[in-house]
């Protein structure tokens, strides 16, 4: 993504701890791109209302140049207390989190971080459709996973300290997800038969 | 709310238009800051899940100093393409803007722009319960009022010009949201009345 002036724009945290020169930092930036487009194209076809959450940004020094828009001067990227993604399909509550790794075998927890399990929890707990969803670039395949089958994992980790889960668990209790085009990650493919 | 080191920081784009030296930047706020801590409250209780969405910022040049926290050098604000709170209640989809005026005989249209009124449609559409909640500040009141009785006083303005909604229609076809302690605004306490 671009910006008029030509320079490169960060849109979301997952770069924030990239070198710009990071030989990997756009890689981290497909599958968003990618769901982004497919959100604009459900969107369109009325099919769900589901947007990316905006990078969390604490502000601290802004410029206001006279008849001209105002100009953020310092801001850190925080972390964020959510997912990235929610919003509302068939009436109902979704709310998903997305990461790929370049990982084979397995996908490692430190993708997330506490406060991101904590919420997915509080959305099962109050019925929301939670999930993640994870993209294996090796085979570049992207499975939908369950947050109920994720917490197990997440806390295990703690106890006998795997921090990962195997690409064969993702494979079997997961869903792989179809892309096509426009939808590029045809999320709602597969929701129905792993939710409804 | 202050940073660390005592500057000012802001932390949504209410505020985004305005000179720090406004007289009314921090009203602009105060509704905001009691949505939160009911959310806060809310969350706590497991009353329901909401949160309100970072200021959507557009990046431009950030500085990755070695061995600390990436900082954000030029940043400009952006419009929100939807709403400032969504979240979860009852299993259900909720989603909603607040908004507070210094007027006391109507609400001024122009707290909206078409794409939060955009959004709203689409989330009526897709069954979410969407409302604004409206503060009337001369008379320290906040009102619910249904996404579906303000789309036709937007989508009228166009037409015959008024633009804004008479403080009279609020109270009779919104509903008062009690104010308590934690809950300072207690909208929950209104939703299951005016949607369920």
């Amino acid at each position: 993504m671009n910006y008029p002036n030509g320079k490169k724009v960060y849109t979301n945290h997952h770069v924030t701890n990239k070198q710009p020169q990071d030989q990997f930092s756009n890689r981290g930036m497909t599958l968003e791109k990618d769901i982004d487009e497919t959100n604009r194209y459900y969107l369109n076809r009325g099919r769900c209302v589901v947007h990316k959450k905006p990078t969390p940004v604490q502000i601290v020094k802004v410029d206001y140049p006279k008849r001209s828009a105002a100009v953020i001067k310092e801001a850190y990227f925080k972390q964020a207390s959510t997912t990235d993604y929610n919003g509302l399909y068939k009436g109902k509550y979704l709310d998903f989190e997305a990461k790929e790794t370049r990982n084979k075998g397995s996908f490692p927890l430190s993708n997330f971080h506490a406060h991101q399990i904590e919420h997915m929890e509080h959305v099962v707990k109050h019925e929301g459709i939670c999930f993640v969803i994870i993209r294996f670039q090796a085979y570049n395949e992207s499975y939908m996973f369950p947050a109920v089958k994720l917490f197990p994992y997440w806390h295990r980790q703690f106890k006998d300290g795997r921090k990962s889960i195997p690409y064969d668990v993702i494979k079997s209790e997961g869903a792989i997800i179809p892309s096509g085009y426009p939808a590029l990650v045809d999320y709602l493919s597969v929701i129905d038969q792993l939710f409804f």
